[in-house]
């Protein structure tokens, strides 16, 4: 058994295109051998997004703090602390920081994502940059 | 994309024996058609605690209020808010609330576990009665 505190993993600024004022913590994930999902933290900062991209695996994620919005082709949706959002594989999306305070969420994607190997598929948006 | 508040899911006792004062609620699970994983958040009574057992899959646990234990071979860890566990496959454990408000985390699993078919081996601990 692991347990660690988030307030002792390290977080990494988040330079894929499009995404801008984005820190990421990975909590668990391959360096600790999970098999089957990763969890990671995501830190926008106000006014910051993460890229507005798809690719071929899901997103499940639960809000802990702030304000934001989570972007889909059907629109925007507001969300809270408490508000989880599943966004499936190859559908497009994009989490922004619509308050004054650090807007942060977990969100957990399939292990082979953060693996070494060929990179996952994942595609901008055709007119922005994008949570990875 | 899906988007619901943990505040509107329903929670259900968790009956397995050796559970006492445990609810569960399925945030984001096969009936959300989520391929890979399932997130579900416990919620223990002061004084209530998981089953003491292991299973053939793993958990990924954060912790999001109150004050409690992870048990494992190891011996306990206490646990606050913003913990992070993972138990691995086939590690005995049980959560145990010792604090005096409600202990609450989310649990991930494999998708599997909540699918219909034949039942994940789930192995009780000799002494005792076992998160789910």
């Amino acid at each position: 058994m692991l347990v660690k505190s988030i307030a002792n993993v390290p977080a990494e600024a988040v330079t894929m295109p499009g995404a801008s004022a984005v820190n990421m913590q990975m909590l668990l994930g391959p360096a600790d051998n999970c098999p089957n999902f990763a969890m990671r933290k995501f830190s926008v900062a106000p006014g910051g997004h993460t890229p507005r991209h798809q690719h071929n695996y899901e997103h499940e994620v639960l809000v802990l703090r702030g304000s934001g919005t989570a972007f889909s082709t059907a629109g925007e949706k507001r969300l809270t602390p408490g508000d989880v959002v599943y966004v499936p594989a190859n559908e497009l999306h994009q989490f922004s920081n619509t308050g004054n305070e650090p807007f942060e969420f977990i969100c957990l994607v399939p292990a082979h994502v953060h693996r070494p190997g060929p990179a996952a598929a994942v595609t901008p948006a055709a007119t922005a940059a994008g949570c990875s």
